[in-house]
């Protein structure tokens, strides 16, 4: 049923050509098999962490056709994303990046997926893990019959996590970067375009950062957090709910980047609506006492306030001075 | 791309006619929003641990048609299998059973997957949670095209886990309890026998129990320790592999529970071969120091010597006095 558990990549690949013990081998020369505050890494049932306080798990599910397409990515991109997009929600709940950060990745291997890809998608995991000083300790590997996926669980800790939960009247709502990049350059990606700005998107939208350090430093001041991976007013929502508030925001205050700005225009496309609605940008959302805005903006250069919560319930966006509705409130992915 | 990350089923499941946030509702009152040593579980982007010492960390996937036939199996049984099996690798380091285990669930629900289904598969996730001392604290659901799958990710903590490598020539080879019951099983489901022998092996397939607490105990004066889901001779392997030694193994001192033997006879199977190569069973396989022995008697009533270790690699099976090599060492699930 699970093999040699913690040894990543490790089972059932007789179908891809890789055999266990041999890519055991390659995995652990990949990934290590111990590290600092990670005395067991790949290579056993479990593997062992040291740890203090109050860890944070989370876990992730990416399926091909469903949440991205590998006619549109590299295998290093499906990698990284998958491990960037599960970081995030550390990110979001202000993760210590002072302390280990490790990654547990669960793969699917479709019929057609020959060795070569899964070593490119596991040195896409490897890039990823070494951009965010995470720790890839163990995994599982599976055969399918159906499309491949890619399950990632993150471990992290903080003396003081920030929640969804906390946010209260008055407070400041600012997001960390612009948005809607990712967006259009998904959109650039499924046309082909390959000039510079569109590149620049496309980049975005494969290769996510978790912003684990802006989170850390977030979490000294904001009240409630929260990553936006679904679309800037439907995360907003969830926040809201969860803290029992309301929320208004100014779509005009949104930060988007000027190439997003340019590549939308030239394919007809919405750069607002695109920000406020599809997500993949894996910008942070938080709110902000108003007196804790002004320390934080030289450590979280791109800090933006974009709107204020409020008692009232629900979200309420306005865009050129008037209440906005947009097309979706979050992006479903239609694939 | 992963909503409300850490509600456990909670999205993209308009298919199966679940909406999200009534999702939540329901899975926060099945599996508790917090609980002793969980400050925050589900509903956030990350669930919230205390933890202290060394933690144990594990995650495992089941596919529909690779890993489990959902012709055979109740949606609880699938539930609760796929946490027991994974919960079965905590217990194979020796979590210690006096501090919080918990577990993040990751689904994959096909098109095919109604609401009723979902409800039901939980239900087998919390009926194996209580009865395992473990804490659901998360999770995540998507939609596939593909088939049902289910990533679990468990989380436990020991002062001093015991590993697969640490055996040493001349430790006896022993194991917690009766072999081949859960092989024997499946062959009963397929067949479709009824009678009280059959479904006590059936039992042992569908609902297998994680042996945290014997594990626990074993930790203490183990060596070495792995659990059997693949197949004794494999995962025997597997250890000897880890510890750099071999071992000699007498499968006419396996442990193999009556019902299993008569089920297997009328069927025309060799329960010995069963109980030597098919796994499933989840009962743990420990290296002692001759010494260690008698004191875990007591402690661990079912524990049974079957070889002992020694320098040369290798597993070299006995039956009958004589050198047996089994049809395969490890079970290859062919569904």
């Amino acid at each position: 049923l699970k093999k040699v558990t913690m040894a990543f990549f490790n089972i059932l690949l007789e179908g891809v050509g890789v055999r266990e013990f041999e890519w055991i081998q390659k995995a652990a020369a990949l990934f290590g098999r111990k590290h600092e505050g990670v005395p067991v890494g790949i290579g056993d049932d479990c593997a062992v962490l040291d740890c203090a306080g109050s860890m944070l798990v989370s876990i992730d599910t990416v399926v091909d056709g469903v949440h991205l397409d590998r006619r549109l990515l590299a295998p290093e991109d499906v990698g990284w994303r998958a491990l960037a997009t599960a970081l995030s929600d550390l990110a979001a709940n202000g993760a210590d990046v002072r302390r280990p950060i490790s990654a547990l990745i669960s793969l699917q291997c479709p019929a057609d997926f020959v060795e070569a890809e899964l070593l490119r998608l596991a040195t896409g995991v490897r890039e990823c893990a070494e951009a965010h000083g995470c720790r890839v300790v163990g995994g599982d590997t599976v055969r399918t019959p159906g499309p491949m996926a890619l399950t990632v669980a993150v471990i992290g800790s903080s003396d003081r996590p920030v929640l969804r939960r906390g946010a209260r009247p008055g407070d400041l709502l600012a997001v960390t970067g612009p948005l809607g990049s990712a967006g259009v350059g998904l959109h650039a990606l499924r046309r082909g375009l390959t000039d510079e700005h569109a590149q620049r998107c496309a980049a975005a939208y494969r290769r996510p950062a978790a912003l684990l350090a802006t989170g850390a430093v977030l979490s000294q001041r904001a009240t409630a957090m929260i990553d936006i991976s679904d679309g800037l007013l439907q995360d907003l929502g969830h926040l809201c709910a969860a803290s029992e508030v309301g929320a208004t925001v100014d779509l005009d205050r949104v930060p988007i980047d000027a190439a997003a700005r340019e590549v939308a225009a030239r394919l007809g496309l919405d750069a607002v609506e695109i920000a406020a609605s599809f997500g993949d940008d894996y910008q942070l959302l938080a709110c902000l006492h108003p007196s804790g805005l002004e320390p934080l903006q030289s450590l979280a250069p791109g800090l933006t306030v974009i709107g204020e919560m409020r008692a009232a319930p629900g979200v309420e966006a306005q865009r050129g001075g008037r209440p906005y509705e947009p097309q979706r409130r979050g992006y479903e992915h239609e694939w």
